[in-house]
């Protein structure tokens, strides 16, 4: 088993807020990721894919095939995109990287070529990385 | 003559528009840029200072104190806000990088405490770089 | 389960040294990390925790108050000083970036606020990085 | 059990092609990968060993005994090379980064002086990055 | 003047070699260089145009447009290609960094949609990149 | 005219101190750089070179010559050092990025084998980088 993983990238904009909330909770869960007009990330997105390599052509996955899958499913709807307003993938979800991560999983879960989805990992900056394999 | 670096980062959200452009004018200028609910980067912000070292503290510039002045001046105005809303020093300035490193530099001119400013440089994906070396 | 990683950094002297080994053997086991007025590094800090998104949050753990507890009891602590002998928690340690490391996550384990801490990475130079993920 | 990551890096060429498939084929699977004259990578190769800290060094491997290794054994044998001609442990190897992860770990397996060999990951681009594990 | 700078990459492969010399003397100047089958290189080429941003866009020059022109007249023609074999611009070139960047300049001088090129720097890998401003 | 430069790195301690002033001064000045038992950096150390292109080879200057000299005069007398105590060519320098990169260039300037020396840029973490280029 190899896994082979594909780099993404997309630039969007998002604000954390949760509507039941009042503002002032709001102001104190999310802070300056509350800030009213939103702010944005240069978002970098890791789609791992596992399986054994085709003897044939020594791939576990067309890497070719999974850039075209990721780009049409995801990341063109993401980019240059306001991912609480703009997405519909993510139409209620309060967007932070936790949450888009296992979005973007259910979205590609299915369509992955050969091998299987193995790990969605999405930076927000330099400094926070989220990661999800699955499951519960 | 030696120059010193310090960097910098921040997060915002812009929209690219010329209220002054027709709708089709501004989507065949800035494209996915004009996006009306915007989008967003992880900006990273490199300020130049040039100067002759202090021979009694073999510094060009306090990088503590130019710290210090770029956060207070310029990135905590910046970071996650939403740069065609939130930003006193760049109202009715169109986001570009190249406006945007213009006005940092505006900014930041005046303030510098030893040596003098030489370079703004903004980066605003892995992709796309600006950089402002003061003059016309 | 989602995993959250938040990156810190910090910049340290050492030096590899047993007081057991003769000269010689420190020599020869440890070679120029063994230079008597020790040496230093930018090390990056990566700290894991993983959990269930809280649904009210979208977040797995509150990364502003990870990133104070990792500064408060870690970084802060071993930033701008020399491991061998400034740092509590490392003590009686010859301070590889293996012990380094298993020391850090004995002293976060027990205070992650959501979640479990799962793994710790260190990074000492470009090319060398050490993980612990716990357990025996 | 801590793990410690080695990165390693070498410049070479390959023409990804299956003698058994038609010119068509080839073109159809491995695209402008099969251009006849080759094309090439800086591959970025990681090794990483897994085991116990030794006491009295605070090592679970010796780096510097690893970097030789993995010099002598693996990359001087790729660097500057041609990976369809030029390097024995290829031979008759389509060379993805898939399989040459493989083969390197074939190469390195018996040879890790303390620890056990746990991860090879072979970066071929900033996008595409492949990882083996061992076992089936 | 502000300059802007677009990154692009592109995978190729290269022997240095020139026909002129022995193959001692070959081996002698460019050493693994020089290997028969030759080897290859993830390239890094940024270009950087300087230039008025217009008042009505705040574009120096559109990255789009720049983008475009550099895949067309450059990366498209030498990604996945061979230098010394493949490429129209480089016939009759020993395809140093130094020499593909002088030829990139020439390819794209007179493309630039606005503004004027004012660098074109070439990374060969992480530890080696050169840079031409034109001139003599 | 083109530019070549060449990346090495080191990993080196020091503290910054000046012998004349009083603690509280050096601490006023130096902060946490003033510490006693120091720290230390995983210096990157960029030296640049300019010419015209050799045109039998292609080269402004012979990289792999670079690259021994830069090892040779610089980098081995610095890497795992105390840049206080270890280093004949800092003697009696208060060990600033500024001051050790003047120094660097006065080792460097007599010994490019081909070309001018014409920028020695060291950064001493990922914030924090100064450049130098001769002169007064």
């Amino acid at each position: 088993m190899v896994s082979v993983t594909r780099r993404e990238t997309f630039s969007a904009s998002h604000r954390l807020y949760n509507p039941v909330f009042s503002e002032e909770q709001n102001r104190a869960v999310f802070d300056k990721c509350a800030n009213p007009n939103g702010h944005g990330h240069n978002y970098v997105l890791e789609v791992t894919v596992t399986g054994t390599p085709d003897p044939a052509t020594g791939y576990v996955v067309d890497l070719k095939e999974l850039k075209r899958i990721i780009r049409a499913e995801v990341t063109d709807k993401l980019d240059h995109r306001n991912l609480n307003m703009d997405v519909e993938f993510l139409r209620n979800v309060i967007p932070t990287a936790e949450n888009i991560a296992v979005a973007i999983w259910r979205v590609l879960e299915s369509k992955i070529p050969s091998g299987v989805l193995s790990c969605v990992r999405l930076r927000e900056t330099e400094n926070n990385v989220v990661e999800y394999r699955g499951g519960q």
